[in-house]
């Protein structure tokens, strides 16, 4: 109740601005080179941030200009760069921050990791559009109203699941949907299905202390008078469960939780961790090799 | 994406139980007296947990029992209990699970806490009615409207700030409202209004380390190079924000972080602390004195 | 560098009190029995503190009385309660905080452990004799002697593991040793040693999320980019790694951290959730059932 | 008591490093001058991490590289280097791995941060020489013994403070002393003595939620019943524990925790905070500016 001026400070999502990422094998010159580039181009450079792995000896990078008075047209960025690219090997993605993601929620029952997205999307926080929530229940069909978000019902059963994901691959066509978040969605993807977004699914994943695989985690979890429980997102590939880790973070328990606390308190964690994983995705900080992850801060 | 049968168990709030609360002077007999009591009318004790201030030789204690099979009328409850209560010099209180409380919400601009009460309301995890919300700006009616709660506007102005306040009084006094949650509320509340609501009125404040008093506090901890910021949520008392405090907590920050991450994180935190504070409360988990708080666990 | 006057207040641990564990089928008519039996001999209670396990129908308890005043000789006392655990078909164990518990501590190489419970033994924060450390390797011998305690070195091969073990468990006996810690003490103890030392023997053990099995664990999990790492102690049971938890922790770990950050962090973290087990062990606040833990605080 | 294969990995501080952490006013061209000139000189860079602080216009830098191939004499690097620091106006200052800097530990009677350190020095963890220990009680003297590092008694009179300052300072001339830790030490240094070691003194200080100033400060909190208790480290300007914060930290306390607890989780937390700020300070990883600290990660 504290009478505080709270204005908020433009951040640089609100800026134009283009974020340049790039892996490759580390080596001398690898960084003269790269600004050397931006300088020639007048970049105002706003974030940079480098990561050697000692063990691999690879160099990952993330670096992020103001595109007011930078002299190359985006257009005209591939084939300015592609000389230095070519030269160090390098995998590189460029983004513009003036061109909001799309993206699709997947949801089935539960509904807490849906609402928290949905207000922070309204809210402004995840920098995306956000034209369609995909279910195989109709249960959250209310909170997509609430929100004004088109909702898509499919069916989903084991006999028809090919056809069922036919379906959503037309729709996320359609919508010209860039990545997907599972939130919470009870269905395991077929690898073909995932094959259409490398590394562009994010899915929140209980991870408990010591791992508790197979059916009802938590019930598991309670029984062995766990401490802790853990949310882990990560993004999906074809190994169930054991794509690169974006976030992880955790919560603690007392003989005092009841299985109910324990699975609220659960809910809690995987819908924090969930969206933060999903902000970092979209502010382009994540950066995958080797099955594991570099978040850019 | 992992199936797993979630299927929700009935905790003890779904149970139709009474709680009791008491504090007194620490002195021998007082459990053996109680729980004699509670024996004699057949009660089926869920949860019992007693405290001790060694300091101020205080006993503090909730016990929690299931109504099924007692053999007290809770009418008769005050009647039954007296003789105890007036013995040892306890100041008691029952609480029925059955027997929602009524909050009414206060909030100004920021929506932040708004949003995550509703979402918790609605879901069922804030065992309460929400008959109202009253702002003095319009800026969050569309969250109220979505969640289908009556919103009261009413303009704030320091000259007509007691009036207001007396219109406020009159529509809890309408709606017997229980008890008050600032969630964000930017107005210093009177002292005549708090008395209406002794320890029934709860607010959300940040709390940084070092602290810092006064306007802008986040410009003002950025500034300075904090590594953590906090938040604490407490009972209102005629003393601003020196109440008894619920609960707190703490996110990490790094030089990385804008002013404007600073406050993004700020506000999570707040909604997080706030909830908890807020659900303990509804549990008749908080017991005060001596301005501070047991929590029971 | 402030000058504050830091007087130690006296704690409980150094009164003469009695600690009082029991476990049974919850029943009504229990906390009255026991609440009333302490009653009659003049107990003053410091701490009562009652778990219901809502699942397997059990009650558990630990409450602590001054001795001061106490009108039951502790020899007495077994015959004197006999009559109460019977009727509820208690399992029950009486602790005394003047006669402190002996301790062996089992290390290997890594001394990290070690150190900070040498620290905190010599500080009177554990409250327990220390009377001998076992080791297969000599690295720690110079903590043994800095902190002025025996040190007894056994070499441990394959071959003769089951004479080795005979002369620890010969060691054990003439020290008097009431329980044991390893700390960090790379040897699996067999079957028959911990059948003397039943949920008497606290290790720790690294925890990840999700859980790496096998050689080389920080390897591992540094490989898969984990962002969070753990530590669990628990009594050692038959089955590896798979007694009843006493206390978890995890440390945030990012892309910056090399491996050998990795295992630093680990260190200190094992180090600090070990510590706080034993602590607890030594306070007669850890219960055990059915394969987990009450921890009363 | 897994039997896991722990070899060490060698860490970038057992290579033979050089460091240079730059701060300068933020414009074009910094970095491609500043990995052109490393790249001319053959520099193998392991780390560079950089950040602009967008409100006051600054570039703040750390780049770390193998001296093995790097084709400039360190002792040349000053004049080499000299061109580019003038023509952007930067503060910068260069350190070499192989330099181990020299550590003096202040301290008074409290023990558990001198007992971290020592334990940390003693096992590489600490980069550094620490050949002296100044104390003004002689409680602490066993640890120092234990550890065989000379330790100078000197007492503390108000009448003759400026004189002791003197001899102190005589001491840590003749020891060669880089930098001082204040481990609980429980006197006020003079600005003039502070004035020797700009930004070269770390301190550690109790640090709640609301902030407790003055004497007792955790019998103070306790009162309050704060929910968390905090600390910070810094470094020590002249405005009395304002200087630049390193590193803060906090520890969870409930109603059950005595004041003898919260003074124990307390002294846990502040040698924890204490230890990670030394480590940081001695691995250059702390840059200074404006008040507050980088802590390149």
């Amino acid at each position: 109740m504290i009478a505080q001026n709270l204005t908020f400070v433009p951040c640089a999502a609100m800026l134009h601005t283009a974020v340049l990422l790039i892996s490759c094998p580390d080596q001398k010159g690898l960084v003269a080179a790269i600004a050397d580039f931006l300088l020639r181009h007048d970049a105002n450079i706003l974030h940079a941030d480098q990561h050697q792995d000692a063990e691999l000896k690879l160099f990952l990078m993330r670096v992020e200009w103001d595109l007011h008075g930078f002299n190359l047209n985006l257009d005209e960025f591939s084939s300015a760069f592609r000389p230095i690219a070519e030269r160090f090997g390098m995998t590189w993605r460029l983004a513009e921050s003036s061109r909001k993601p799309r993206l699709a929620v997947f949801v089935s029952k539960f509904d807490h990791c849906l609402a928290d997205l949905l207000y922070r999307y309204q809210s402004g926080e995840l920098h995306c559009e956000l034209p369609i929530i995909v279910s195989n229940h109709e249960d959250t069909r209310w909170l997509a109203e609430a929100y004004h978000i088109p909702y898509q019902f499919l069916a989903m059963n084991k006999e028809d699941k090919h056809e069922t994901e036919s379906t959503q691959l037309a729709i996320l066509r359609d919508q010209k949907i860039d990545f997907i978040v599972l939130a919470r969605y009870m269905q395991v993807l077929s690898p073909e299905f995932i094959r259409h977004f490398p590394h562009r699914i994010i899915n929140i994943h209980h991870s408990f202390l010591p791992a508790f695989h197979g059916a009802k985690p938590y019930h598991r979890a309670f029984e062995r008078g766990v401490k802790l429980i853990g949310a882990t997102a990560h993004y999906v590939t074809e190994t169930l469960d054991d794509g690169p880790i974006i976030e992880q973070d955790v919560a603690r328990m007392s003989h005092r939780d009841s299985l109910g606390d324990l699975i609220n308190k659960g809910a809690d964690l995987e819908k924090v961790v969930l969206s933060r994983a999903v902000k970092w995705h979209l502010d382009n900080r994540v950066l995958v090799y080797a099955n594991k992850t570099v978040v850019f801060d």
